[in-house]
């Protein structure tokens, strides 16, 4: 794993200040965690993210999604569009995986909610995915509901709520983007709305981008040194966190400029590429049962590109730390990506 | 014009209540006015609705749209859909007639608030349609920018808080609905939530349905005698009122439900029936500038069948009070449609 | 199983035509499978559907998605809805059992290509699901991947291809419909285009409807005796295959009106009822690999009506032949639905 | 007028090549006509976009929109996202007379169509606008029909088929861009689909982007000297030709690829931007009646990545031709924006 991100090779343009560590984790509350499956040639894993660290079912938060490109397998988008809410804690994993994660997400909610499709409703498990079949050998679909589990645990402990190891790791661990050693990446900004302090956080599960299109900031255009052989089916999950109070209309705005982020390095969000982009507020809780009138606040409108564009800025730095932080990397039947913090250093004492 | 309903001949089956007067403007608030335009082949017009009585561009209200069947012509819903709210009047008239009522309201708007396309934002007009080019001649495109202000006028007047005429009045002057003679129609229901008295209203321009194709709610399929000769080219615009507090994402969903109640009567949204529903809520104001944070409410989501069950059931009325109230008529060129209160009458005496 | 389905009790005044069987396997080349558990508290189990019986993954077909409630799980939907085809076999089951069937699709489609997610893309799975746990021990999560396969097993083998067992069978064991036994219904119309015959058929997974508003074609009213205690969680699914060759965008349209279909039987779409219509046209293969142009076919769109009118009526029609084949049933902790058959018939016997 | 457009300094790094004039009019068949009216506060105008020289209502052709924020004003969106086709000829304009572009249109097809409205369906008028506020008199609300009609008569003469003017012209008189002058440009790029060449070509009208956050694709950030007091209510229409066979939804995914585009300079489709794209194929007629049954051929979806960066490319391209084609320009009340040409020129200098 390096230990160098974006902004220590000065890659980062972005005026607006970040959060206390530059990570989801500076929205307060929020919590993620990882397992790794690495092994000969199992390169894959389980990320976890908790919008906070209660019962998600009890005490749902408001969502929203916006589908970039559609050319991907999550489970559970369709009911956060309609319902705008969250209810499960969002696992990342690769493709193959969803539907292990759906069963342990199931069952993680039964453990906790012993009437889920008894005495109440059932419940939405949220699963999002990128092809890793490059590094890792997705066909043994190797990932087991244990393996689930265990990166939600490790959300749920104490080391969930510190800033998340970025690179390959998790459901990063065999993912690639623009040619390079991609995987898991996290950024934040601070924000202010008229005095009032607010934080949104991003973090990606970068796969996607074909070789020799990334372009920085400064535009520069790295790209691996061969890039003839490398075929283009990637994928990103986009998570976005925030403690401003945001209608799931307003969310879904939101979530839509991570695929901004995105095209800013590049990206033309290709055929094959399932961009996905995910929000929620933690702002307030949406109970299952209560109330019949709920009191919330929201942002006035007039004042949303205030978090367009944080949106835009944190997505793109957390795929630039995704890609920073992962080094060179040798995977299935040595398949392998070269890292983009090679390239830089070389590019620097050039 | 009939002065009997749905409800006199006994066509409504469902329990829940009405509001006071049976009509969108039970809803606090809500104003209605209409402007009708009859003379030889001219058989069209103007109806004005107005979610409340003040300056609409710096209060807007939280409005979304559910498009049931996109094949239709009107302004506005776009932005409705994107923002979440509406800042004009929304107009009713005849396909052609768009690009007046249009620039009516931009006149109208710049009139009230002289910063609108200069030192603030413009503003969207709400324009929606229907054809009824079978009764009205259409191509003559009489229709002016007055006669648009003369129902914005009359919905600002003393008479706006009233019940609104309905049948053969307004845009819906030239309007045909399953062969007979359709037009304007209205209908509410008093909901209660957990305590909470709440009441929705709704009013259609009716012009759907192919003749033979109408089920009453007592399975009667009332069917004008001649009906070889009938094409269908109709629409039907939906406006759903309320004072209970929804979010734009919940208001887009009960529109929809005005889709379910009228194809409780028969329709199943043809090809080229231009199926719009729009839904606002009174309960608050969006000020067009302001706070950075705005205090609201909203309707926990369990709760919201009472308001999709009651926008289905109003709708319908809405739509069976247009047939009930207008009577046979005669237009362009001597095209006739025949009015379901006769057929209705002539039934029940055989 | 009763023997007897709508027409038998005469609930059916649709004046169009049904194909050979009144299935949706009167559309050339599309397969049915079913396999039912039930044991005990167990009342569940896949039901798969085959768009034909070759490779699917190679030869997709054109589709697309009508969410019409999305509150559901289903898998595999944002897909279809982006590239605009199927791409495996549509698995029907139980809520909780999506990810099985998930896994049991991706392991299906590697098992007859073993380049998916290696030398080419991953494969979409698709499962809808409704929530059979008013009648079913669904906690028990007792399906496995050798009952997803038994499913397909079925489908392929030579009972695929005659007209499925209606009712209690495959994944409608468990479901529940108007507070009526639910389950598995189909049915199908033959049309005419200007000279050419194509065939419309529906299968659904009928789950949906409060008891008590269920209405029947001749306006009668059909309800359990005691509705207090009956909650409503349901849910439908709907598959509708044609020949007719129909672009993506307009099986948009056509399965849309499948949800006019569940409306005409006293339906609004309630909040938590995840009704979801997949269409799919079986007039051309869509090649996972090779020519850059394809040469199609497809419906003028001003011939449209006769598919979407052929949609609803389909719709409706397998909905009361779920309703009519279930015979009354006792599940899960002895909770039991009574059968519309029973009513019907006492009902005549009055 | 400028006559130096992107290229000329240098800011194109994209390799696939041009069509013959870079211009929206290298797509066979297509047309555009520019009416200015330029007189003291009064700097606004038409731009008209026909996809053939031919009747229009009788022979639509296959479209598709991208509503990539949804803050604007256009008409006809609606219709052609359901039916997936044009029917009139594009008018852009300004935000307040998208009314009278509504009415010419309808005025146009009647003349041509004597049967619209009365024998046959009506119209559907597709104008698309942004706001020119700033330097042009919005609220005279000067453009007149005959306006309309003379951009839509320069379109159908022999000027039609040239190249456009690009700039300060047409609907793009009175726009700016990132605090320049914007307005009306242009590019086109030739494709090969496996031995088959096709082109693309982008129109947009310019007026989006807050000035200082434009990014040229070598990494330089112009901006003008003096920001602070410029507000930011922009707005961007893009329209894209082929003549590439592509469904109506094939469509909507080339035309979001606009989006990418303008990101690609800098953009996160801010708030107030009412940043819409229409795609358009000419590869064939879609006969407003006639066979039930229609030929037609259609891409891939697996080589489709052609046509998407073809389209953020020429986007792209296009904004940057209205940038450095228009010069530096005072409007209304002295209001004024400087050149992005003269920004370019001063900067080699220094």
């Amino acid at each position: 794993m390096s230990d160098r991100l974006a902004r220590d090779f000065g890659l980062i343009p972005d005026a607006t200040p970040t959060g206390a560590t530059n990570a989801i984790t500076d929205v307060a509350g929020v919590r993620v965690g990882h397992h790794t499956r690495r092994d000969g040639n199992l390169n894959t894993g389980f990320t976890a993210i908790l919008p906070h660290g209660g019962n998600l079912f009890r005490d749902k938060v408001p969502a929203a999604v916006s589908v970039i490109n559609g050319f991907g397998k999550s489970s559970g988008l369709m009911q956060v569009a309609e319902l705008g809410s969250i209810e499960t804690p969002i696992l990342l994993t690769n493709t193959f995986s969803v539907g292990v994660g759906f069963t342990a997400l199931v069952r993680d909610a039964i453990r906790a909610n012993p009437a889920v499709g008894r005495e109440t409703s059932t419940v939405n498990p949220l699963v999002c995915e990128c092809n890793d079949g490059f590094l890792n050998d997705i066909q043994a679909m190797a990932l087991t509901e244990a393996d689930a589990e265990a990166a939600l645990a490790a959300a749920s402990g104490p080391e969930g709520t510190l800033s998340p190891t970025q690179g390959a790791v998790g459901a990063g661990t065999g993912m690639s983007c623009f040619g390079f050693k991609g995987g898991i990446g996290t950024a934040s900004r601070r924000l202010d709305l008229a005095g009032c302090p607010f934080t949104l956080g991003a973090l990606v599960l970068a796969n996607f981008g074909k070789a020799g299109d990334l372009v920085l900031p400064d535009g520069r255009r790295p790209s691996p040194d061969d890039i003839s052989d490398i075929p283009e089916r990637g994928s990103i999950i986009i998570v976005l966190a925030t403690d401003a109070p945001l209608a799931s209309r307003q969310l879904r705005r939101v979530a839509q400029r991570g695929g901004a982020g995105i095209s800013w390095l590049g990206s033309f969000w290709g055929n094959g590429s399932g961009d996905i982009a995910l929000a929620f507020s933690t702002a307030r809780r949406l109970p299952h049962e209560g109330a019949a009138v709920l009191e919330t606040q929201e942002i006035a409108e007039d004042r949303i590109d205030v978090l367009f564009r944080a949106a835009a800025e944190a997505t793109r730095e957390a795929v630039l730390n995704a890609l920073c932080a992962a080094p060179a990397y040798i995977g299935r039947d040595g398949h392998s990506r070269p890292s983009l913090a090679d390239w830089l250093t070389g590019e620097n004492k050039r």
